[in-house]
């Protein structure tokens, strides 16, 4: 039904992105059988707040890949973003300079609203893209929170993108926030105070341990996206990282963990669809009420919910 | 075991806090003992970027109710708090110039890591405060992602704390983010850019539809923390708010919400720690091996696991 996607066909890929996230079996069916061939693909995850340029530096970075012929899928999960606010324009957000180009994918789950599930959509929308022939998917989010975190774990490279001026964000950094940045790129860097936020970052860097060459040291970047300045220098070291992860073993591990992390979206989402299923059905109004004239506790209400749909067996 | 919770003992109420977090069914069953009897407190989220001044108005809101002699109860997420740095010094911490005061109860739930458990937390430890004898319970928390906004829907007032000069945050306003805000604070309103801070806000607020007297307008007010400037005008618009609140109905509402959340927070922890379980004993290590060299899928991994603990019926 969806052999056409093999083809690069733009519209069969988003077709079964939309019937996947409508649960249609032949969905379901088909991303088991594309699953095999998936997780070669570069993921690269960039974060950082509203306004640092995630989307201008997004752009370059799919002029850069498209350069050289690669084909590159862009997740957008930042609400803020222009690539996001395009989803009302249909399924397929062409944008600007890449909006004719067939070889450029956009697909935007900023309207999604519960946590979970958007790293779960991010998984199978990205296994998708690989599907369609993308070898490079950018995946782009504000990055705070716990499901925007669970997003970042599908990167296999994961770019922070901050700005000079930014005393906060460094204070985020130090509270760990940000530890799982592969690369920092200061962007907007032809401002004020872009050397003393490279030196902020290499401050907080210093305090990494330091396990030896086999471990990855975070990079620090200057980028003036809106000019293209500095993508050259950024594509880079992305290779480098992609390098360094695939010689380490890291990028299997990382599409192991991707895995893992996706059948845990899965679980925890169709168990959500059960219970959802029984409060709808079965115990409302009742409950409802009960709970609202606290009658009934909700510890009490869940035991006799679990009782109803899991098995007396411990699995 | 528990009764000198009830008394207004301290001591025993952190042992609670512990106790239901470690999943004790002694401190279950307190849990169904108290919870008719609570639902009354008024609980305000104060919510803002790290480095907004959060912390220092929480320490001044606090100065404020207990002038009255109301009993206060501090529930701070946001890692980056000094109330939830104090994390490591033990259950409660006590913190300036209300470390003595035996009527401010603060507890830290920043260490936790997981998505949902935060807000089921939240909520248990908000039901444990109100049986202590808060009157007033504040939550403290940064405000972004999904589980800050479950965390958030607690509140029966929120705050949502600004800085001159945050035109990326006012981008969020837009973006929705901030919606749920029944007082903006512009605090270290002595800095350069409130004014504008303040019209910036007011014109985001007069996109929102007029659907007439009955539903509150988020007001907008200016405090400078560190100096207790503006304090008692923003204890009054609370007073306002919580009026607006009784005498609509809301309130009631808002509790009830409140209930069915931490109703859907407990399933699915339960459910997840079923989950866990039988990914621990059964299936591993079999299906790592297996998902990592994809000779198998999450999706049918998925469909055999659930097929495990779920019942066959619809609930």
């Amino acid at each position: 039904m969806y052999e056409k996607l093999y083809q690069g066909d733009t519209r069969m890929a988003s077709r079964l992105m939309r019937d996947i996230e409508e649960g249609l079996p032949a969905a379901r069916a088909e991303m088991k059988k594309l699953y095999p061939a998936t997780g070669k693909a570069r993921i690269i995850g960039i974060t950082g707040s509203p306004g640092a340029g995630k989307s201008t530096l997004c752009d370059c970075l799919i002029s850069y890949y498209r350069a050289s012929g690669r084909k590159v899928g862009v997740v957008a999960i930042d609400p803020s973003s222009p690539f996001s606010g395009g989803a009302i324009l249909g399924d397929r957000i062409r944008m600007g300079r890449h909006a004719d180009d067939e070889g450029v994918f956009i697909r935007s789950l900023a309207t999604r609203g519960h946590t979970g599930g958007l790293s779960r959509a991010a998984g199978d929308v990205s296994a998708i893209m690989e599907a369609w022939g993308a070898e490079i998917i950018i995946v782009e989010t504000v990055g705070a929170g716990q499901s925007e975190v669970d997003v970042r774990r599908l990167a296999t490279t994961s770019i922070v993108v901050l700005t000079p001026g930014m005393g906060d964000e460094v204070q985020a950094i130090k509270a760990g926030i940000m530890e799982i940045a592969d690369i920092f790129v200061i962007n907007k860097a032809d401002r004020e105070g872009a050397e003393r936020a490279m030196n902020d970052i290499r401050g907080v860097l210093e305090l990494l341990p330091d396990i030896g060459p086999q471990v990855w040291r975070p990079q620090i970047l200057k980028t003036v996206a809106f000019k293209n300045e500095g993508i050259e220098e950024l594509g880079r070291v992305l290779d480098e990282h992609h390098v360094f992860m695939l010689e380490g073993g890291a990028f299997l591990v990382r599409a192991r963990e991707r895995s893992e992390l996706q059948l845990l979206d899965l679980l925890h989402e169709c168990v959500q669809l059960r219970i959802d299923g029984v409060l709808e059905n079965k115990l409302d109004p009742q409950w409802r009420d009960k709970l609202a004239s606290r009658q009934i506790d909700p510890y009490t209400l869940t035991e006799s919910i679990l009782a109803g749909i899991l098995k007396d067996n411990n699995g």
